[in-house]
């Protein structure tokens, strides 16, 4: 309950008289009941001054109590409106919420239209930047998860190496990556697992298909595990075959724009400056209009969340956050490289989680 | 374009100048293009009296272009404000947005509030009645996805009966049940693919973990597969060994309450009316307090949408519903079963889509 305690404290300071949250990512943060519950109520009510409650339906009670949660859980029915059981329990605390903090990058209009017509109308302020604030920076139990997602990432990355010949087509390919994580315990992948041959790479946000690997092409590997809660996320673009001339110049460019990035990372850069410091590469080698996206995403809970690395974002590094450095090259039909690793802010520098090599593999088989 | 057509119908038919659509479902729904945008804006704005156009990130417009949307595609970086964006490209139609439909149930707070402050201050209305009165009822071409989605889970629980075996675990039968679905050419499930075994399986949303399979355990299984954007869910419990006699009077129970549903299933009959029939089979047999959910729900692009199959839903069935019926039995501790059809409405009954027999299936090895 370490968690519920600094946001009790939060809300007292700012004279918010509760918090409703809502977003099942922050739900597991707060509480470590992990949960989707689809449409139906997942939230944890917090109060500056009182006992905290989690409401769930009935039927996931006992394993928000398994998760871990000590505090009051109230159940609800589909037959039932979950939002006025909410304000019923609430209610019981005895306290007049003139002022409730929601995650206003969540919740939906309909459940804030819920909270203003049964709670007469509080003062409704964000909590988004609280939570984000707490998330952003891991501590040291979070960031030993987040190692072990990583060597999860890595082994994939291996995996797919090997898995990789002349004929074979991107989704066979994704199925023994993901049969292999399987048999080291993994059940759920942070996103869907994207493998991308030749000029398919070529989109940043392709899907995996049917398309057959040929020699001569760059395939390119995005993927992440989830691992107890924390996501990892890789990026490794290999090649089947000897690669061109053209491909080596690519895939150089894209390497250093990310060692550049990577080796400027520590407390008080800013994310613009990383993003900035990695574009210019490419942009002076030409490239500049085929980069087409920020150069990275914090990392934790979600597989995208704060801080956000790009050219306007001032924030801070700090020790403890984490994030993607994920620099790519995407020259519509011809060629797509993307080298992406998940790197942890130290007192002095950064630690770099995902480990597999990043020189251009080169695979004849 | 025709569901967008429809919305232009409806927008002019209400005196609404416009709808923002950003339920990545509903996206896909009018415009055939499917992506994720993460926290990223994807929508389609749909005006009574001018062209449309779509939003999303940058790097996906050649995809939304790819999936057959004609019409406009505006794109955003990540760098940029993409609401601002919206409004832009909604100000250049050089119609005054005086009302503006929204999905109430998905928007999010942040996204109302800038819609208010950019458009300055529409009356906001809920689209979110008319989107679900539109994709409730699925036309013959969504059947017919539906039906094959339908297919591949019954193979699904063909290759479960062929792999439970004393001592395998729950994780390693849903790995060779999602790897024989992924020769077949399925890249996505509904929802996590759920195995439950004895003491297990009377946990209604259970997870699938390292629990050995045992003769004498009933063994329940929970899964869908996604197939060209369209969902299927099929629940079925199958006996390792022979089953106690516990065990077939409650399997017998659930079996009854099903068919029982089932077989009132027509035009013009509730969804309460559905709940209520199988709810009774069960509460006559002394179990009600154990049946502790809905009995179904509609399935589609989205695995839980309109209708809601519970006990106080007086929404009459109409011909191109389809929704799961799934009544189920869980003595904590002791015995689960549940058994879930994916069901079609006819023009004067019912069509049942999965297949796979109901009969309990004893599986001796």
């Amino acid at each position: 309950m370490t968690k519920i305690k600094q946001l009790q404290n939060y809300l007292k300071e700012h004279s918010i008289d509760a918090a409703f949250i809502t977003d099942p990512y922050n739900v597991f943060y707060v509480s470590g009941f992990q949960s989707n519950p689809h449409e139906r109520l997942l939230g944890v009510m917090v109060f500056a001054e009182a006992e905290p409650f989690l409401i769930c339906p009935k039927m996931e009670m006992p394993d928000a109590k398994n998760a871990g949660w000590t505090g009051e859980v109230v159940g609800h029915e589909d037959t039932q409106n979950s939002m006025e059981i909410l304000h019923n329990t609430a209610q019981s605390r005895g306290i007049n919420l003139k002022t409730v903090a929601i995650e206003k990058a969540h919740m939906t209009v309909d459940r804030y239209d819920a909270i203003l017509s049964l709670f007469s109308s509080p003062t409704i302020v964000q909590l988004d930047d609280q939570l984000n604030a707490m998330r952003v920076i891991k501590d040291a139990a979070e960031l030993e998860i987040l190692r072990e997602a990583a060597a999860l990432a890595d082994y994939a990355i291996e995996v797919a190496a090997k898995t990789i010949k002349e004929g074979i087509t991107e989704i066979e390919v994704m199925t023994e990556i993901e049969l292999a994580l399987k048999k080291r315990g993994v059940t759920h992948m942070s996103f869907d697992t994207t493998v991308l041959a030749g000029d398919k790479a070529a989109s940043p946000h392709g899907k995996t298909g049917d398309r057959k690997l040929q020699n001569g092409d760059l395939v390119l590997f995005d993927l992440g595990v989830i691992h107890k809660g924390y996501c990892s996320d890789i990026t490794r673009t290999l090649a089947l075959g000897e690669p061109s001339d053209e491909q080596k110049a690519v895939y150089d460019i894209v390497l250093r724009a990310e060692t550049a990035a990577l080796e400027a990372v520590k407390p008080g850069v800013t994310a613009a400056e990383l993003d900035q410091i990695s574009r210019k590469v490419i942009a002076d080698a030409g490239y500049g209009e085929y980069f087409t996206h920020r150069l990275g995403h914090g990392l934790g809970i979600d597989v995208h969340e704060f801080p956000s690395i790009h050219g306007e974002n001032p924030m801070k590094m700090e020790k403890g956050m984490v994030f993607t450095l994920e620099p790519g090259i995407y020259v519509p039909g011809k060629v797509g490289v993307r080298i992406e690793d998940d790197v942890a802010v130290t007192a002095d520098g950064y630690e770099v989680l995902t480990k597999y090599p990043k020189e251009l593999q080169i695979i004849i088989n």
